[in-house]
């Protein structure tokens, strides 16, 4: 099979679909990127890669960040980390506070907003200067070094981010925050706000791909063990309340954004990363899922 | 690496773990079960096997029929069959008649008791003799000509589910059942009560393992990109609310049963099933969850 | 003030109110009903009444009747009742089941379905013959021994009703109903089913105006204390989830059936029925209500 | 009957009664309270009263002041108030959050904390200066200059109330605060803050005994139909989730706070407020509920 063929194949197809998808309005600053933008690129663990249109332009990788957020947190805490956050997917969108309090503020897992909450209250004590380590570790894994926080898109989400003080203010009412609230957000606004292309995100997600070794950098940033739990969590809890959908027809590990960048992995095969701004009802790219799941069916390849 | 040796060392080391589960006792006739007894069976795609302990004897399958109904009611219903019942993780398990409510009827998944009896319901309408059929579909699954219904078991269920008959009606009430309750009912409690072996597992799911076909038969039991979806579909629904934990610790497709039963997949490498009656608080059996996480960890193989 | 003069004004203005309720379809059998019938009777309690309308025509009591059923079963059980049924209003309308499964099978109160359930229950052990002891109360009651259980309501109700099915097994699984679940759900059918005029249901509640002692029997059909309870229990619990409203506009203890009846009680005073077919969104008389409001506005006398 | 004497008999008995219940700690400043504390006072319409124990002693009358903001917002903003907050019972304690989100922002009532802040969102937008407006409304109510907010106690609750801090958030979430958050935050805390005595409280309330009309001050303070609005909002909202046992055992409209104080009014007749800082498992006071027990059980009266 040819992996490449079939990019080239799809990437060919991908225009004549129709974008059912809606930008993310939410966040004033996410509202002004340009809808028509499409970007994919493949990144196999043998070296080569496949790209496809506008794969080296930068945009907000948002939710995606979590995943980054936990294996830094996830580095430095181990096992003990998920005395404070579940591993069970969400349930449905409206649970978040809901079963928050019924929960005991304990997030059902790290990669919806309230987990992710947590994960920077970790890092907020585990880290001298968080804000600096985090950047410099994405920069690291991403192999770019110009990589920088988008102070607009940071601030606008502050500024209009009820939901998220609400959810940190009723976890900090449990005790499972250690610092002050607004700290909390305040990091965790930075981690969302990273601007990164395409390629940008699938070397920066390739050591899940390879058992948490990085050929780049030629570190293990993680272990064997702890790689596929990671894995797994995007697999159960990567994609909001999308991710049975998303693993019944794409069946890959990963993680999306509202920024409409879409990150996956088909462990010792490839990471691929794909973004069309246009979101579905779930907060899930339109095109970028359909694009996934072309690829998968045609190369008839995934983690099942 | 030599999958019989590890099979063999964690089955001499297995004993020494506590067993901290409990008998189910909800249903009558399970109270009655041994619980030290202890079964595993692996059945690889290469012909070769592994087996210990308990494999031989028969014990009740319960939810583990969940996947059999669905495949038999998926076959004939295809992809229409998600309009009436969901793809997604279940959430908490107090949920199951709370998100029925908020979700008017659709269960969430097919491997929850909610969707398993909309899937009754399915094979109702698309089978003549619908418990005939069902049996017969499991001996061919199994190559085991000798399975029957548990009666005993099947009508102590019916006489004691009255959280199933709440469901079932609930579901009525949205109209997403067609046939009668108690219709829907005793052929949920029928197929959950079929007695298999742990090699009657193994070889019932193996066509999982292979893409949908089945090598005893020689016959494909379902599509490649159906079989995919099962796997997913177990994945992330099969072990209750417990499936992230599964999917974190052992990382393979699956599904439990309170009889203590434990099914799962490596897709094109083995089936594997193992039984021991004693169950964890999530009604997961636990020395079951402890031997596959173990094989796991030591084959250092998983889908992620 | 001259009660029976307001009376008659409001009688003669509630025509030209446009009557935006809707007659209740989800029992077959209430759908027949003209939806222009509109009677109302009030009994005062120094003897006088005023009437009006189709204040002689005979409806279906439906959820009034959980008022009765808990009156009979209160005599017998006393204060010990309520350590199977609470005293709380119920929330949402969508938490019938949902609060049911969050606090293990006591209804949050005796006047919704639920708990209705568990007073029919407890009937059925209380009383040797619960249906004709039943009707022989409200006869009684009414001073009116034509009354009858309409059979083709309770039968309709019994093949369409899979909520309260499906409430009765949910109760049952927590071991809050002693009898067979169908028996419950018959008895239920039946009390509900009962026919009677707005006269009859005005003179049925005037006990509850005159704590607990009713003229026309000259017995004491409940203490002083418990029938302030039972007013107590009408205005917190009588109307479905607008019991806020009712009371807010209102003012009065009472309690509407889908029927389209309401009977209010203001103690010392009168007992008042109003009947008019046409439901507003919460389940109530949409006319009944603006009776109601009209009455207790240009009266200036509630309980307020 | 003698009002006078049957409250000086039950004077005489309570501390007779064990005082099962706790001091509020939630507050860190309320937990310096002196448990064994324990006034009332009735006011009666016709001008006398009874006063026994620490009815001088000021108090933290805290969610006691929720009718007062309502009162002060009422009058400013009338029936269009009734758009950003509903009157319904609150259903369960767990739900403040959970129903705030399944009901887009709008809180079930304004005497449940979420609504209180919605109240106070309204004060900031129809008050010039809305601490001291509300000051001065209170100290007319009870014809007391001397009444003063508690600085210590409302900073102690500003810096601890994660929860309201959550729910504001979410209210503002929804576009139901037009405040900034904080704003409303430190609003409601003073409002809280507020010490009063037995006598004060009683004062203040009894224009809900007159139809709305304060005899001190010679002012309608609200219109006879929007005083009986208010007394209905107590009867069903005003003691958390114990409106139903509160109701049904005392069957009068008023409001606890978990300072220990509750207030009630029997209209026509009388304005009570009793202090015991020891607080049941629902947040009430304790004695004070057996206080009023006894009083409404004693004199046969209550407004059913």
């Amino acid at each position: 099979m040819n992996y490449h063929k079939i990019f080239a194949d799809i990437c060919s197809e991908i225009h004549q679909k129709e974008d059912k998808g809606v930008v993310a309005s939410y966040i004033p600053e996410l509202k002004k990127v340009d809808k028509d933008k499409f970007g994919v690129y493949m990144s196999m663990i043998n070296g080569e890669h496949s790209a496809y249109g506008d794969w080296e332009e930068k945009f907000s990788i948002q939710s995606i960040s979590k995943v980054l957020t936990l294996v830094l947190a996830y580095k430095s805490e181990g096992e003990k980390l998920w005395k404070r956050v579940g591993v069970e997917p969400p349930g449905t969108p409206f649970n978040s506070l809901v079963l928050l309090e019924h929960e005991n503020g304990i997030p059902r897992n790290p990669l919806i907003n309230a987990g992710a909450l947590v994960i920077c209250d970790i890092l907020l004590d585990t880290c001298s200067n968080p804000k600096e380590e985090f950047l410099d570790f994405v920069r690291e894994l991403a192999g770019n070094d110009s990589l920088e926080y988008n102070q607009a898109v940071a601030e606008s989400e502050k500024a209009t981010s009820f939901r998220n003080a609400a959810a940190a203010n009723l976890i900090k009412s449990f005790g499972n925050l250690k610092n002050k609230v607004d700290d909390v957000l305040d990091l965790y606004a930075y981690t969302c706000s990273i601007d990164m292309t395409c390629a940008d995100l699938a070397h920066s997600f390739q050591f899940l791909a390879t058992d948490g070794y990085d050929k780049k950098s030629k570190k293990q940033i993680i272990s064997v063990s702890r790689s596929k739990r990671l894995n797994a969590l995007m697999q159960l809890c990567g994609f909001y309340d999308q991710a049975g959908e998303f693993s019944v027809k794409i069946g890959l590990p990963g993680k999306s954004g509202v920024g409409g960048g879409i990150v996956a992995v088909l462990p010792d095969h490839y990471a691929i990363a794909v973004w069309s701004p246009g979101l579905n009802e779930k907060g899930n790219s339109y095109l970028g899922m359909e694009f996934l799941e072309l690829f998968t069916t045609k190369t008839e390849y995934s983690i099942f």
